[in-house]
């Protein structure tokens, strides 16, 4: 089963607002739904929401029925659906450059999953195999954050692919998986899927992550990422700074595994990125629970940057570049 | 109203469990009711449990009507309902050394709490004029974690007396308050005490104070502590040494609010300190909301430990230490 895919006419996404308790697909039949499900995290991770945009293209390449200003007016609102993660604004433009013939952007939006499938995969491999150069060939305890699996991707996987390959080697002793507030996405959805590979797992409050890697509980840090900038500097979910800092003062590897779609030569550095900032009713509670008292406010990022400095490697299907060495992506 | 108090021969506290939403007092009837009472936190921070535990073995010593030895079994109950924080300990010891003639150890359990209100006073004064001279006399933004206020106190606070007194000289632009996963004594309880205050403030999740802090958003980290060392390592909630690796990687200075009596000469350094590690369930959900996938395994350190060169100064009601330069407190 794949976390974003083509049915019957429309783009069907497992509903990640739902999960763990139930895992159900839901079916977007035109761009409101698209855009609805980016913006509500039913569908979420860089990598899925590119899949999801490019299919939502094709939905709309054939509503648009030829008609390009229509079509590049829809693929714009889906693009705009998240600013900071760059792989939707990628896909959504792949797509559309195949148009506006509807077949034509269909077959590409296809391309779009089957290489994201064939990208995770390599880098992957590509990931475990830096993992046991960095750590030595021997089980390993990751500290993750956040959701870099297969529900952030198409299948697979990007740090959890990397996880992945490194238990079918038999080389994966624990995973630490931060809960990642406001939305949970690694107590609902890391958990979910470790649990379904069968590794070994134990979630911490992400506050916790600090002390966790500093106390060498972890042999390496491995997060996804939703853009890395030109120079190294890397945006990813809200926390991984956290990590990022806690890694470098302890002197152990923070890996980056992200495909080459996620890496951004416009954007010359981590100043440069949008930051979303979401609902502060995200941080006001918990769920249904309200934990503040009437009248809070509260800041919500949704992601932060980690300098190129703290960034042992990032990992994509084709290379390994080495920010903290001084090397740029691009 | 005081956070812990004797009322017509019982103690009484505020049940921090219930707030934001309700205020109530719960009275304490023997050393059932304060181990309990410790244990799930209804009384919590690191003075306020001393005030707790003095009071408790005062209630212990007219149980025992003058017998030293079921009093110093009752005190001994009480002094290891938590192990961190070091106050607790030390407010049993000195309650105990007065015994066992029952109206002594009361009136040295009375001291205690009103020692802690002149105490808090004195270096949140001295907080304040720290602050001033590391920032400038200017309104300044605070980044704080968990609840060092009059709820972890017998009243005025720690931490949140520096913000106190900065306030009342005009000179607070806003305080940043992480929520504190797992128990939100951040969202729950500081953001409770701010809005008493009318101190402007927002609610962060624990993951973003490094990016806020790195960011430039605020001025100066000030927290309380459970235990410092006497090297100047400072063991407090979890989380806190994520602050503290933000502050130094971007220069922002890192205060500790702490009476003297939660400094200990006979810990010589963080590693020698015991961390309490909580129930798993605290992290697998938020009160009747679970998060996390059946099966799942939680790692749930209530404290960490900060290095004291992470420290740029711990201010007491006698002094201020510097423990990055060097200094010791002990």
């Amino acid at each position: 089963m794949r976390t974003v895919d083509w049915q019957d006419g429309h783009v069907v996404v497992v509903d990640q607002t739902l999960l763990p308790g139930e895992l159900r697909m839901r079916e977007l039949r035109d761009t409101d739904d698209v855009v609805d499900a980016i913006r509500r995290l039913v569908v979420r991770g860089a990598p899925a929401i590119g899949a999801c945009g490019a299919l939502g293209v094709a939905m709309a390449a054939r509503a648009a029925g030829g008609d390009p200003a229509r079509l590049h007016a829809e693929a714009e609102r889906i693009a705009s659906a998240r600013p900071t993660a760059v792989n939707l604004r990628w896909a959504v433009r792949r797509a559309l450059a195949a148009g506006p013939v509807a077949g034509a952007v269909l077959a590409e939006a296809l391309r779009v999953l089957d290489e994201d499938v064939a990208t995770n995969r390599a880098l992957s491999v590509r990931g475990a195999d830096l993992v046991a150069e960095l750590c030595g060939d021997r089980p390993v305890a990751v500290h993750t954050h956040c959701n870099a699996g297969a529900l952030a991707c198409v299948e697979y996987g990007t740090a959890l692919g990397v996880v992945r390959a490194l238990h079918e080697r038999g080389r994966i002793r624990e995973v630490v998986a931060d809960e990642t507030r406001p939305l949970l996405q690694g107590a609902r959805l890391t958990a979910f899927e470790l649990r379904e590979l069968a590794v070994p797992y134990r979630v911490v409050v992400d506050s916790a992550a600090p002390s966790v890697i500093t106390g060498g509980l972890v042999d390496v840090v491995v997060v996804g990422a939703d853009r890395v900038a030109a120079n190294g500097d890397v945006a990813n979910k809200i926390g991984t700074l956290s990590l990022a800092l806690a890694a470098h003062y302890a002197g152990v590897p923070f890996v980056v595994a992200a495909p080459e779609s996620t890496l951004d030569p416009a954007t010359p550095s981590g100043e440069a990125i949008e930051i979303e900032e979401r609902d502060a009713a995200e941080v006001l509670g918990y769920g249904t629970q309200r934990s503040t008292p009437d009248g809070a406010r509260a800041y919500n990022p949704a992601f932060d940057v980690t300098p190129a400095e703290l960034v042992t490697a990032v990992v994509t299907e084709r290379r390994v570049v080495r920010p903290s060495n001084g090397e740029r992506p691009a």
